[in-house]
């Protein structure tokens, strides 16, 4: 591969997002969530379970006293939000969230060691046991939460001060692990740090922040198993389990894995670092591997939310077509790693598949994580929902009907909270004088072709609206190239200028239009936008005979507060005629969609009969009602259903 | 309730089992079965895990040395094998079985305390620490199953060492538990005792066996829960367990329970028992909640295949309608206990209901947990396999997708051996001048009505045909009814005495038919046995939209030796047809359903798309071929599937 033929991302300083729709969740999100989580790690929301995080590096700074205390990756949830916050601080400058930041700065700083040593598990539990427990201590998970805190900490303020303590840390963690001889041939439980130092190398140019991600990946899965080692030499608090090493995705080599496997958001974490790799180095073999494993689980192990992890145990990948909806993990911040991925697969290649398995996580499982008003949120994002099952039947007891307040391990809201913030920075991307639309957002974005300086604002009512108009705010004489991303579920759409039909050029799932672009001129894609039921592949053993209503990026629900009950008896009969209808009152404003099913009626079978001949089946007319997955259980606890039976 | 309207069954002294079926089945458990859970209590299975059973008697008493080993109730596994063999000694005298018998006899007898007390668990870990933990330790439940070892032993033999031992041991319960001030408020933890206690009263008619019993039923569930109370009391080895109370149906007195709940093996345990003191005393107000959770349970929480059980978390029941057929747990103990139950119902009231429960049970779930050799057991009973799920998706482990050679925790096969050794005393009743015939097997059934010797013989290729022919081999001059159960799943039949036509009397389930009858006649009743499509009630959200094919008692499933692989995606859309054929050389001989459906073709859909518009399905003729659930995972792994999609 040839980098030079990688797209950049245009960063977020250059994007403003300016429309109801993600403007509004940004919006909550800062004045919210943020807020919210800092309450959190100050172990002050009354009825949820107390963090301990900043607690635990006053005790490790020895300025209070105590045990360490919550997860071995607590210190990670300071470092989601001082990254959340920073980009929030990009856009929305706040002096006093500032100085906030800098108070758990120096929090932070304050417990590291004179060695550049920061893990306050290790600081309190003893420091002679560091880096023996890589398996399943965090250490170097939590590492690379704080440099990506770190990074986006100076890249929105300057500051320094969290960045040089991590740039020190880094170069203990370099000093300790690699290749050579005397060093640690080990690698994280929990990846993350290997993205972590690539953001980092891309900050510093520094060869070693690179070698060192590059050396965590190449190390992975080879022989002899670092874990399995480490197992033999008293590692601290090794945890039982049953897990194979694929749950760590350290059965083999990364380039020798074919499959999607194990820990959901360990998977997408390191297949993120894979990306930037390959994409900073042009390594064909990383790619090739990468791109299998990328097909694997996006076209065998993908759910229609772009929730990914099929099992509860191991919140993991299972096997090919296993997307039971019901006991389903679906973690939020598996869906969040999802688009890290997707967006770094973009930066190698800007084929239409991976904007489209951006967008579906974006719309669908990532954003039901979060409730409306920014202060509740799901863990797991199940695609059926049975509320009694969720409290009696345990094997289906990580499901929770309602959002939840916050989590013992509460990795998914702040991880939320620092996408969300700095969404800017998935929108575009340029390549030489291309300039790339990944996903349609009211927006204004500013790019610079070779002193050439080129603004684009983009007006859309997406994804409620099909129509996005993109106009030249400012640019050059030179010619250059706009390339617009055409949705995978989109099947007509038209392009014009001005009352000029365009056709430009389709290729990969985006539309080249290349031309000497004029300030003040419009340009308007309009996507066919229909309601649309949507089939599974018969290999999905929970889907057949089932279908799912879509409209553009959103997928659709059936909830008990518009339907009743029993969703399971309800019967698609028809070709769906579902009326879209933009109700601005409801849930925040959404377009829902409405028409006619059936329903199995039970009524002649009583409550004393369980089973009988089959006979006639009898129904009953239903309207039905369908709103955005997104935007479920926001009225309180009630069943709801994704895929729905369909006449055969 | 008056007693004297109850129904006793006639034990199996008075009958003699004599059909391929059953006789068949028999014959494994006393060849194969019963000695090879000899080499397993031994610890001589080959790759099976050791037992220590015996081993724990030894130690017990002071011959071998050595720790407790296996399961907290293992000694109820040797007693389990001895009510076995007991059972197999009736019909078939075996002098070195029975010096067998004597040799478990002799070590487990060795090891009783000077007080009576016999429990390997306690009396290896500390005398002092006994009946410290009822919830947990399953003393009780173990004195349980050895009584009813030492009156099968009694019975078979007349041979009193055994029971004698128990005897003394019942002495010291009773002088342990009950009532009285100074006594313990307890009960097991895991219910058993209250039938054995029942079994001994009728032995020895002593009030305090009947007392004991009731006692343990009364007091389960009050408050103070004594449970809770034990707990604080440094109970011997608690186990930490998130299970409420109700796993062990101790949430409330057992009179204010309505559903049935927990533990589905302990729960029809203490539903036996409920029915053994209801038919004993008469006592209304317990008949009257055990009919009441009957009927939830057999109308609301049971699987078509007598299985019970829906979920492996805690092996118990969990709501209503909640029926999942690929990670049901369906333990074959369960659906053991069920017959037990069902058999204990009929003795209170002759309804066909509980016969109907009784034979599902049987020919279903009870069978399916032992292989067509008699050396491969089921503890889990599931309606729907994939094999590569249990192997990869951790929350489907609990499912085995062949039968293993053994258990850690080995209750279910020789539960398997115990029933079905007995089968003789589930099949025939009386009450005053009428024999009740429950169960229709090739069997030869003698009774005596106030001295006058009644002998039928019955001959029967059920459950592979519908015709049952009755011949009256012995009886006398005066009147008396013979009451033939007409199964629920029976939708016609025919009775003939000789060339003429009866009709009798039909009232709950049973056809009465009163007459003089002589010695000579032949009865022949058949009963219409079509292959047949059955439906669950449209409130079980697993069946919705699917059939079942069954033919007489038996559930029939498709199998992927016969069928190939995704059997989810076979749709069936016609009123069945399906072809019976009688196959004497498949799975020890049965008949098979054949005929025509749909498979849905993924064709079309290639490996890379896993979303995609609806459009039109695409089927493929398939002829497909049913085998009784029973008989299933007798050729090597493979899919299994019993509901089956049906066109709508």
């Amino acid at each position: 591969m040839d980098t030079k033929e990688f797209t950049k991302s245009i960063p977020m300083e250059q994007v403003s997002v300016e429309d109801d729709f993600w403007g509004g969740i940004q919006e909550k999100v800062r004045t919210r969530l943020i807020p919210y989580q800092w309450e959190a790690l100050n172990d002050r929301i009354e009825g949820a379970e107390p963090s301990f995080c900043l607690r635990n590096f006053r005790v490790a700074a020895g300025t209070e006293q105590g045990e360490f205390a919550g997860c071995v990756f607590q210190d990670s949830d300071v470092a989601k939000w001082i990254e959340a916050a920073a980009y929030t601080l990009i856009a929305h400058p706040d002096p006093d969230l500032e100085a906030t930041v800098d108070l758990a700065v120096d929090q932070i700083v304050s417990a590291q060691q004179p060695d550049g040593y920061l893990d306050t598990y290790y600081i309190i539990n003893g420091l002679d046991k560091r880096f023996t427990n890589l398996r399943d201590n965090h250490e170097l998970y939590c590492a690379g939460h704080m440099l990506e805190a770190a990074i986006a900490y100076f890249r929105a303020t300057g500051k320094r001060k969290l960045l040089d303590a991590m740039l020190r840390y880094v170069d203990l963690i370099d000093q300790t692990f690699g290749a050579e001889e005397g060093k640690l041939h080990g690698y994280p439980g929990h990846e993350i740090i290997e993205m972590a130092l690539m953001k980092l190398y891309d900050l510093t140019g520094e060869e070693k922040h690179r070698r060192l991600a590059r050396y965590f990946i190449d190390q992975r899965g080879q022989s002899p198993l670092y874990f399995a080692q480490e197992k033999q030499e008293k590692p601290f608090r090794w945890a039982s389990t049953s897990y194979g090493y694929q749950y760590y995705q350290a059965g083999k080599p990364v380039r020798e894995q074919e499959e999607a496997q194990g820990h959901a958001v360990r998977a997408v974490y390191l297949y993120s670092g894979m990306a930037d790799v390959a994409r900073s180095t042009g390594d064909d073999s990383l790619w090739e591997a990468l791109t299998g494993i990328w097909n694997n689980m996006t076209r065998k192990r993908m759910y229609i939310t772009g929730a990914i992890g099929s099992s509860h145990v191991g919140e993991a990948f299972t096997y090919d077509y296993d997307l039971p909806n019901d006991t389903v993990y679906g973690e939020t911040c598996a869906s969040v790693g999802l688009v890290f991925l997707a967006k770094r697969m973009l930066s190698v290649k800007p084929k239409g598949e991976y904007g489209d398995v951006m967008e579906r996580a974006l719309y669908n499982g990532v954003i039901s994580g979060m409730n409306l008003s920014g202060d509740r949120f799901f863990y797991v994002n199940p695609l059926e929902v049975l509320p009694e099952a969720c409290r009696k039947d345990e094997g289906k007891r990580h499901v929770k009907p309602v959002r939840q307040k916050w989590f013992h391990c509460a990795c998914c809201p702040p991880n939320l909270a620092r996408l969300l913030s700095s969404l800017g920075d998935y929108a575009y991307g340029t390549r030489d004088r291309t300039l790339f639309v990944h996903l349609y957002m009211g927006s204004r974005v500013q790019v610079n072709f070779a002193g050439q300086g080129v603004c684009l604002g983009v007006e859309t009512r997406y994804p409620w609206e099909g129509r996005i108009g993109i106009e030249v705010k400012d640019c050059g004489e030179a010619e250059w190239t706009l390339a617009l991303r055409v949705p995978g579920w989109c099947r007509g759409y038209t392009l014009f200028l001005g009352q000029q039909e365009v056709t430009g050029e389709l290729r990969d799932g985006y539309l080249y239009v290349t031309r000497r672009w004029k300030k003040g001129e419009r340009l308007e894609l309009a996507l066919d936008m229909p309601a649309e039921e949507v089939r599974a592949n018969p290999r999905v053993r929970e889907d057949i005979g089932k279908v799912a209503v879509t409209r553009g990026p959103l997928v659709y629900c059936l909830e008990e507060a518009d339907n009743g009950k029993d969703l399971h008896r309800v019967l698609l009969d028809q070709e769906g005629e579902w009326k879209a209808l933009w109700e601005p009152d409801l849930l925040g404003g959404v377009v829902t969609l409405s028409g006619e099913g059936l329903i199995e009626s039970e009524e002649d079978w009583g409550e004393d009969t369980l089973y009988r001949p089959a006979g006639e089946v009898t129904y009953e007319n239903k309207k039905l009602k369908w709103i955005p997955y997104y935007a479920w259980a926001n009225r309180g606890e009630g069943e709801m259903a994704v895929w729905i039976r369909k006449s055969s």
